[in-house]
């Protein structure tokens, strides 16, 4: 067994979802890895990562609609609002999500089903600069 | 150290929770790991995995009751609607819970906790095969 | 590539976070692996383990909030309350969040950004002790 370790960065525009699957996919290509692992882990508290179907964007903006509804942002209930009033909702919606996915290697490629995209979620209003860590693992 | 691949099948009857602990013990004690992790990763954005209390029935009903009140289904502010009103709740509440599940091997077993069970939660009414790769690790 | 396990017992004074991190880092720096992977795993379906904002212990309290008021105690919807009315609600809080967290490990340290931190999070309002799993792998 081996095992291999990057990190990429993401700049972000602000709120919304960025596909990085093929940032991810080329780093398992280039490892070699045939079976085994691949970790993904975003080095934040206020970005998500998320598996996520991939054919339509409504999807995604189906999502970002229902966490605004589900953790509004400014809600008087939060008392953290050192950087505003996205701060601390963006906090909440990380921890609701994940901070890190591993994906199967399967046949030296990710092993994810048809309709599974690999998104960084970005959860602050404003453009972020967010680090990515990738760890693959196998034979 | 060595590593492991399988994919099964879990037939589902639609939405609610299939326990799948022991496909993914026997598969654990096939590969001979003593020391490791073992991973169980679904390959769909609409089903989702969950370490749930594996004694009452009612915990996992329960969990279903909040899930319908938290993302009901045909909701107006969800767009995506192109297979029924389940189908974007379903894609909200894999986000919400999990597709992947790493878990320690110890002593050639799982590691759970006395109450934890492996469930392949179905969010989609209609009866569905969802694939399943588990992958173990470790020596 | 290598493999290190261990089990440690957090105890909880009741509902709220608890920061595991420098019980994980030692055992990090114990195992001396440089380049790898650190799984930590909580045997329990009422807390969690979370990566949340270090600095401002406001955060926490604010997620706290946010969770009495999305999965209130003693919530009539709820049918399992053999425990009481903080019993259900803690394993919708578990389903919700995270049991298990895997985190890279870079330069013989935990890879974690400036202001992650690990805890772990009891969901019952009683004292606990809270069996957790810590696996680490890689070179």
């Amino acid at each position: 067994m081996e095992i291999y370790q990057t990190v990429f960065v993401q700049q972000t525009r602000g709120r919304g979802t960025y596909d990085i699957g093929s940032d991810v996919e080329r780093f398992v290509e280039e490892a070699g890895v045939r079976t085994g692992v691949c970790q993904v882990f975003v080095q934040h508290t206020s970005a998500s990562l998320i598996l996520c179907e991939n054919a339509d964007p409504t999807v995604r903006q189906d999502l970002e609609r229902f966490m605004a509804a589900t953790v509004p942002d400014g809600d008087p209930m939060f008392r953290h609002r050192a950087e505003g009033p996205d701060d601390m909702p963006a906090h909440v919606r990380s921890v609701l999500t994940q901070t890190g996915l591993s994906i199967p290697v399967t046949g030296g490629r990710l092993g994810l089903g048809t309709w599974q995209g690999i998104y960084l979620w970005e959860h602050r209003t404003a453009a972020h600069r967010r680090r990515i860590t990738v760890t693959v693992w196998g034979r």
